[in-house]
C-alpha cells in the first residue's frame, strides 16, 4: 500500500502470484540518455494481469517485486543532459522496449531480439504503472498535439499488428487471411487494411468476435465449428476466390497453424502471432514443398513510428474506438484504484481497462 | 476511312506525323495462347495522341501502320485451345505488354524490361483501338461483375503509379513527396496513399492542380514558383517536419530532379517517372553519400491485380472518378467518330476521352 | 525392349513399379519455342531409381509410361521456328521445369511453383534418358567450349544446393549448418562457400561421410550419435563460436529439424532441403519467438546460370569430381545398357551413374 | 613535437593545412560503454593525408587541433564498467564510425547514415594515431588469434568494398564490371569475388595497375583510352557475352559514371564508390528507362564482421598482401616518426604505410 505522509512515486508492484501491491518508490533521476515522466495514461494488458494471477510468463519469471504497465504515454517533466530531441512538457508515447547495448541484432535494425533489451514490466524490468518514470529517450515518441494521451497509450498493442504485417510483407492487393478475432486479430485486420490488402478474411469460433471484425472492416468472416485445418483452408480460399498470399495466425492454437499453412498460397507467408505449446505438430512438408515460408514475431520494432501521424489519428485510431473491443476504453480508474482496475481487467470483459496516473489531468 | 460494305474489324491506324485513319482490318484468329476480344472501351493515352502528331516517341518511329489505343478492355469472343482461365463472354481488362519469349527477365519476374516484349500501340505492335482484337490470355483479366469496362480501361494508367509506388517501397507510415500534380502524379498519390503513407506532398507549379491534388487526398501541397531546388527541398522538410523516404518526380524536369535528390531522406528512394532529356545534371555527389536510390521506372508489371478488387472499386476508383483529372471520363466518342475524340484530346482540357468500340454497347 | 529395325529414338521408359524397359519412340518434331536434342550424358538421380522400384514418389504417380531421366545435356540438332538463341550444333544443359503457361508464380520470377509446369520424368511428363529429345528453347543453356557434356549434366544437382542457399539468404561471413552430408548437403556446402560463408559445419551420423565433407571444404563437422536436438544445437554453437545464421536441413528427420529450429541465430533462417514424414512435431514457439524463419524449397529456379561460367569450371567442378560422391561420375554405360547402369545405382554405392545416349560420342 | 619527461600519450595531430605535429595528450579514460586500448597498428589513408595538406575535405573542416587515423587495432588495456565482451588483454580491430545516439538511422540498421555519428579523424572527431585511445566497446571486433593487429588493421580499407557490394547485390554466379583498378576499386574486385561473381571486368586507364587487378583475380580487364562512354560499355559487354547486372563504379570520373550507367544490365544496379565533382551529367534517362538503379555508398556497416574468421585469414588477406597495391605494408614506421610516414605515404608510391604505436611490440 502507497505510503502515508510524503507519496513521491506511487506505483503498481507485483511481488509474486496474487500478491500485488501500490507502494510508494522514490523518483528515479534520468540518465544522461534518459528523460523523466510524469506518467498520465496506462492501458491494463493481458500480460500485466497474468504476472499478477501467476508471477511468470513462460520463462519470465517474478523474482524480486515488479512494477507492472508497459501500454502508456506520459509528459516529460525532466531530460538528460545528452538528450536534444525532447525538452520538458513534451508529450509522448513509450516504446516500452529499449536495447541496453548495442549488439549484433541492433546493428542490423532486429533490436526487438537483443536478448539484453530493457522491456516495461518483463522480469526484472520495472514498467510504467507509477507516477514518474524514467526511460531512454531515443525510445519516447513525441505526440501531436491532437492526439490524446490514451491515444498515444494505445499504439503500443498496435506495434504487435504492424510488425506481423510487415513480417508477412503485406501489400497492396494482397488477399489476407487473419485467423482469431480476438484484440490482436482484429489490430492485424486494421492494419492489414491500412496497408492496401484487398481482401481481408478473418476466422474465429465466435460469432460476435466476427461481427466486431466484419465492423472494422473485414471484407469476409469464416465463423470456425468443427472442420478440419484442410476444410478450413478450402473454404478460405472459397471466400476469397483464390489462396491467400498473407495468413497471420493469432491464437496460437494447433490446428489453426495447420489450417494456415494449407490456407496459404504456394510462395505465400504464413505469420505465427499467437503461441500455444512448445511442441506443435504441423505438416510441415506441404508448407516446403509449396514454398510458404513461416515466421514468427517478437514484440516489434517501431521503425517510422506511422502512427503518430494523421494517419493514425484520422484512420486508425477511430476505428481503434469504434467497437467494443480492447482498443474502447470503457474503463478509467485513477492510480489510486489499481487494485479494483485490476480486477475489472481480470474479470476479462473485453473492455480496455485504462489507468490514469496524474492526479491533475485525468482526461484522455 | 472505313470501308464500305462489310466493316468487319474497323480499326484506327496512324500512317505517320498526323495522318490517322479509320480502316478495315481483318478479324485476327487467337493463337493456342490467345483470346479474340469484342473491344469495348479504350481510353486515348497522351502517347497515342503523340504518336499521331509526331510519328515516333523518342526511339519509337511509325515505320508502318500502326493500330493505336492500350488503356482498354472487351469481352472473349473466342479462345485458344489451349487456354482455361477464360472463356467467351468473361469481361476483361488487357495488359498491354505481354512478353513475345521467356527471356532472362522474365525469368526474374521483370519482363516488363523484356527487349523483345509486345506492347500495344508501341511501334511495330498494333494496340487495341479497334472492334475485335487478340491478345495473351495470360495478360487479360478477367472482371468482377461489379466493375465497369470504362473502370477496367482505367487501371492501365493507374499501374504506372503502383509500379512507381512499389519501386520506392512506400510503406505503412511514410512520409512521400511526389513532383508534379498532372495525371500521373494524381494517380501515384492516389496509390500511395493506398499503401499507407501517413503523409503525401505534393508540389506543382499550378494552383488548380494542386487543388485538385488536395482534393483527392493530398495531406499537403506545395506551389513552385521560383525557388531553388534546394529551398523547394527545404520547403518540402519544413511542410513534413521532416524528409519524405520516398520521393516519386513525375515531371521530368531537370530542376524537379534536382529538388527530389536533396529532399529525400538519407537511405531514401527517388523514383523517376517523368522523363526529360537525354542527359540530365544531378548533384549525384549529394545522393550517393546519403545513399538516396534513384531508381526509374520503365512500365509496370501487373504483379497481382489489385485493382479488380473491392479495393479499386470501392475506394480508388471513385477517387479516380471524383476529379477533373484524367480519370474522369468526360466524353465517350463511338469508334467511328476516332477522329473527332482525338482533335479533342489534343486540344488537352486535361479530361480523359473513352472510344467506344461496341456498336451494341456504348454504356459505361 | 527396343524394336528391332530402325531404333529412331531408343527411350528408357518406366511402365510402372520394378517396370523398366528400353523402348523405340518417334522421334519428336520441335514446336516454334523448342529445340530437338540429340542426348548425350544423362545422369541417373534418386528420383529416377525411385519411380522404376515402387511406380511413385508421394502422389506423383506413374499412371502411363514415362520416359525417365533429367539430369541431362546435348546437342542441339533442329530448332523451332521461333527460336532465335540456339542453331543446330549448339551443346546445352538442359533445366528440366518448364513452365507450361504464364500464370501467376511466372509473373513474381518464381515459375518453380508453377503447378502447370513441365518437369522432366515427373509423371506423367517424359524425360530424357533417349536419343532424341525435345524441349522449350528458353530452358537450355547453352554450354562454354571448355565445359564438357557431363559437366553440363551434373549442373541440375547442383542447382537445388543454390536455390537452398539463396533462399537461405547465405551471404558473404556467415555461418551456416549445414545437417547432413549426403549429395544434397555436399552440394549445399560446396554453394555456400562459394557464396562467402566463412564457417560452415556439416553434421552426420557417418564418419566417412563427414570426411569426405572435410575434403571438399567443411570448415567444422560433427558427428551426431544420439544427442538431443538441443544437445546438437549447442555443440554447434560451441564449434562456430556462435549460433549459425542460416541452417540447410538436407536430411528430412524430425530430431535434425528440431536441431536446426535451436541450432539457428535469432532472426536467422532455417531451410528445409529434406523432406520427411508428412506431420512433423517441432518446437514452432522457440523458432517464433526468436523470429528464426522457416523456409522450404521445391526444386530450384536457374536465374542467371552461375554454374555455366569460369567460376563453375574452376572453382565448383573440380570439387564435384574431387571425391567419391555423387558428383564424380565413377560409372558410365552407353544407353543400351540402362537397364545394368540402373542396377548399378540402385546398389547406392554413392556414386553417380551417367548414361551415354549419343552412340557416336561416348566421352565425358 | 612530444613533450619532454612523461610521454604520457604520444598522439599525431593535425592543427590545418600542413601543420601537423607530434603532441602529448592525456590518457582518456574510457566511459561505462567504452574500452581503453594500447594502439597498435594504424595505417595511413589517403584522407589522412588530405586533412593533413589541405586540412579539410569537402564540408568537414579542421577547425580545432584532431588526433589522425582511423585504419587501426590495438589491445584492451581497461574496460568500462558496462562491457562484457572484452577483457583487459584482448586484442581487437577498430570500426572506427559508432553512433552517438539511437536515432532513426540506428533503429533501422544504417547507423552508418547517422548525422552525429562519431567517426576517427574527421572534424571534429579525434582518430587514433596515438598511444592510447577509448572507444565505444560495441564497435571494438576481438581479433582471432591467429590474425596479426596488421591484418586487423586492413579490415577498415575492405570494408569499403564490403559495403559497396552489398548494396550492389553482388550474388553468385554475377557478371560485374569495376570501373577503377586503384586501391579502392581492387578490394571491391576481391569481395565480389569472395561473394560468389563468375566473372569480375576492371577497367582504368594504367596498364600496371590493371595487372594488378589480373593478378588479384580479375577475370577479365579494359584498359582505357579515348572511347567513349558507350563505346566503353559496348566494350565490356563483348568482354562479358553480355551486360554486368552490377557496375562498381570507383572513380568519380564523370565518363566513367556514364558509362557505368550504359554499361550495365536493365534491372541491374550501378554502386556510386568514387566521388567526383559535386553537380554530374548523366544520361538518367538511359538508366531509368532500362530500371538500372544508383546506388551511392557512405562509409559502411560491418554488420558480422566476415573478415573475422578463416574466410579473411585464408582466403582475402593473403591477395591483400599479394600485391604491391594498398594493402601490402611496405614501410612500418613507428610512431615517433610519424612525419617522416606522412611524408612518405604523402610521396603516393601506392603502397600502405603502417604506423607502429606500442614502443614495445613493433611487430606485424
Amino acid at each position: 500500500m502507497a505510503a502515508a505522509g510524503k507519496p513521491e512515486n506511487l506505483s503498481l508492484v507485483v511481488h509474486g502470484p496474487g500478491d500485488l501491491r501500490l507502494e510508494n518508490y522514490p523518483i528515479p533521476e534520468p540518465g544522461p540518455n534518459e528523460v523523466l515522466l510524469r506518467m498520465h495514461s496506462v492501458g491494463i494488458c493481458g500480460s500485466d494481469v497474468h504476472y499478477w494471477q501467476h508471477g511468470r510468463i513462460g520463462d519470465f519469471i517474478v523474482k524480486k517485486p515488479m512494477v507492472l504497465g508497459h501500454e502508456a504515454s506520459g509528459r516529460v517533466v525532466k531530460v538528460g543532459s545528452l538528450v536534444k530531441h525532447l525538452k520538458p512538457g513534451d508529450r509522448v508515447a513509450i516504446e516500452p522496449g529499449a536495447p541496453r547495448e548495442t549488439d549484433e541484432f541492433c546493428k542490423i535494425g532486429r533490436y526487438n531480439l537483443s536478448p539484453t533489451i530493457f522491456f516495461c514490466a518483463t522480469p526484472p524490468d520495472d514498467g510504467n504503472l507509477c507516477r514518474f518514470y524514467k526511460h531512454n529517450a531515443a525510445f519516447c515518441y513525441k505526440l501531436p498535439d491532437n492526439v490524446t494521451f490514451e491515444e498515444g497509450a494505445l499504439i503500443e498493442p498496435l506495434s504487435v499488428g504492424i510488425h506481423a504485417c510487415r513480417r508477412g510483407g503485406v501489400a497492396l492487393g494482397n488477399k489476407v487471411l487473419v485467423c482469431g478475432a480476438g484484440p490482436i486479430g482484429l489490430v492485424t485486420l486494421l492494419v492489414a487494411k491500412a496497408m492496401g490488402a484487398s481482401q481481408v478474411v478473418v476466422t474465429d469460433l465466435s460469432a460476435p468476435r466476427l461481427s466486431k471484425a466484419k465492423e472494422i472492416g473485414a471484407d469476409l468472416v469464416l465463423q470456425i465449428s468443427k472442420e478440419s485445418p484442410q476444410e478450413i483452408a478450402s473454404k478460405v480460399e472459397g471466400l476469397l476466390g483464390c489462396k491467400p498470399e498473407v495468413t497471420i495466425e493469432c491464437t496460437g492454437a494447433e490446428a489453426s497453424i495447420q489450417a494456415g499453412i494449407y490456407a496459404t498460397r504456394s510462395g505465400g507467408t504464413l505469420v505465427l502471432v499467437g503461441l500455444g505449446s512448445e511442441m506443435t505438430t504441423v505438416p510441415l512438408v506441404h508448407a516446403a514443398t509449396r514454398e510458404v515460408d513461416i515466421k514468427g514475431v517478437f514484440r516489434y520494432i517501431l521503425l517510422t513510428i506511422p502512427f503518430l501521424s494523421g494517419y493514425y489519428k484520422q484512420k486508425i485510431f477511430p476505428l481503434l474506438i469504434s467497437v467494443n473491443v480492447m482498443p474502447l476504453v470503457t474503463h478509467r480508474f485513477p492510480l489510486e484504484k489499481a487494485l479494483e482496475a485490476f480486477e475489472t481487467s481480470k474479470k476479462g470483459l473485453g473492455l480496455k481497462v485504462m489507468l490514469k496516473c496524474d492526479p491533475n489531468d485525468q482526461n484522455p
